[in-house]
């Protein structure tokens, strides 16, 4: 028998489902974790406050294989795992329809004064018109960042006939590479930031770049905080150089009830909400899990192994 | 030269093309309509208020052909029309595409609990938790009445890999007919109406096809208002029967602060929104109109002309 400390949120969704050659021991809190880590041959240590996580993984010397169901696994110490032979797993790519979805959603409401029209059923008022009315047909996004993010926002962007064109590492397919986008950037309607963060993302879009954008554009950020410079944002805002702006990400997060981003005209924060765990992909996340336990024990590849050097 | 008389709110798109045998003249409010209508071969009298556009009708004594960008006539004295030999077209589906966004906005927004957050940046507040998060990717949607605006909603719900059945007056390619949906109304997520109001249509959504419906789904109607039952409507949502309601239509409109839809649980009315003119509808508008002129003037059949005995 392979000994397996699970997440007890995840129980009733696995459990039934387990292999016979696994013994599961579930965890609900990071007291429970820390207890039965030393024994876990096949761990799933994922919390939000990282710290009982990181002392049970320490204690958690029979591990062979570690899955999370976060797509970032930096906050892990991958050097320790890699030095212990461990493999890891990681929930990349299950989150991209949620952030595509709501990406979507977050657009077409801008584009439509959604938020007035919340506001007035609030105060119980009928509206009599929008503060935009805009459609999205037509129009013409940049989406930098292509990979499974950034192309269910595509594919759901030509749904909504929007003339699509993706920023990649490599320019092929209609793409622009990253030494072509900025000659671009005048063209677009929307410029919507869906790419991994990396040490060249950071500042991407300063100053610069808004003055480049339409003054009509909206900038759309559902990848890193970091990519946008944050006072040059504020700054085009006030000053009505750009449309408008729509960021799931802050930095720091949370941001404070005094921060300047919060009055910026034309603004929409998100609250980091477009990646939160919808039922969909729980049920994604357990089944990932389940046929990465049939991988593991065949000797076949595992789905969304991490390459513990590289870090994704 | 054909004299036309056309609403200067369209000069600037329509005027620089005009074909050289129409003489245009412009109007800005009704007095001028009224004043300009005797001479009109072609008229275009669309006002919010009908009052002077009826007598504007009544004095076009030498009209040809009229033309209006709503796409509902019934305000207009066909019988008369047709008695003048009037020939009319109308502004049937140049609204579908910003009624389908729409729809589909509210419904990720509902999907998402796009409100709180809307509320809690007002309050310069960072939510922790959304209040709803379902995607809609893998739900299933009935759409009922698949003409312009259901088969828009159709596609861009299909982009979002949400499995829809269209219901038509005729059930094929997968669709259901009118006898079979009522059967099939536990299957789905999302009841949409899209159908055009007719007599059969007022009162056939009520408590028994409420009742049918999965105690999750959502009703919502961007077709007619009595189409929905709208006191049984109420009673669902607060028995808890029903997920929710999107309602850009309600009897009366406006509602007044005291109606009680607005209280309802999990309601969300958007105020007859969905179809105001878009400036990409204005585009199209003016368009169809410029095409409608040289068709006239070539006798060739007229793009969206209304047969004044159906009235559609």
């Amino acid at each position: 028998m392979t000994i397996a400390v699970l997440p007890g949120v995840y129980r009733e969704m696995i459990e039934p489902h387990l292999p016979d050659w696994i013994e599961a021991r579930f965890w609900e809190d990071g007291e429970e974790l820390k207890a039965l880590s030393p024994e876990a041959e096949i761990g799933w240590f994922d919390m939000f406050d990282k710290t009982d996580a990181l002392v049970a993984l320490e204690r958690a010397e029979k591990l062979q294989w570690l899955n999370s169901q976060f797509a970032g696994v930096d906050w892990m110490p991958l050097d320790m795992l890699a030095q212990r032979g461990v493999r890891l797993t990681n929930g990349s790519g299950l989150n991209a329809n949620a952030v595509a979805e709501f990406a979507v959603m977050s657009m077409l409401a801008e584009a439509r004064g959604y938020g007035d029209l919340i506001r007035a059923h609030d105060r119980k008022e009928w509206a009599k018109w929008p503060s935009s009315m805009r459609e999205l047909k037509g129009s013409r996004a940049l989406i930098m960042g292509y990979g499974e993010i950034g192309s269910t926002i595509g594919r759901i962007l030509e749904g909504l006939q929007v003339e699509v064109t993706p920023m990649r590492r490599s320019a092929r397919d209609g793409a622009l590479g990253p030494d072509q986008w900025r000659a671009r950037l005048g063209d677009f309607d929307w410029v919507i930031l869906a790419m991994p963060g990396t040490p060249e993302t950071a500042g991407m879009i300063g100053s610069a770049e808004l003055a480049a954008m339409k003054p009509e554009a909206v900038l759309v950020n559902f990848a890193r905080a970091d990519i946008i410079d944050q006072r040059s944002l504020a700054d085009a805002l006030h000053a009505g150089r750009l449309g408008g702006a729509i960021l799931d990400l802050t930095d720091p997060e949370p941001i404070a009830p005094d921060h300047y981003l919060w009055d910026c005209p034309n603004i929409r924060i998100t609250m980091h909400m477009a990646g939160l765990p919808t039922p969909q992909m729980r049920e994604e996340t357990a089944r990932r899990f389940l046929a990465n336990c049939e991988a593991w024990n065949d000797g076949a590849p595992l789905e969304a192994e991490v390459d513990l050097a590289l870090g994704y």
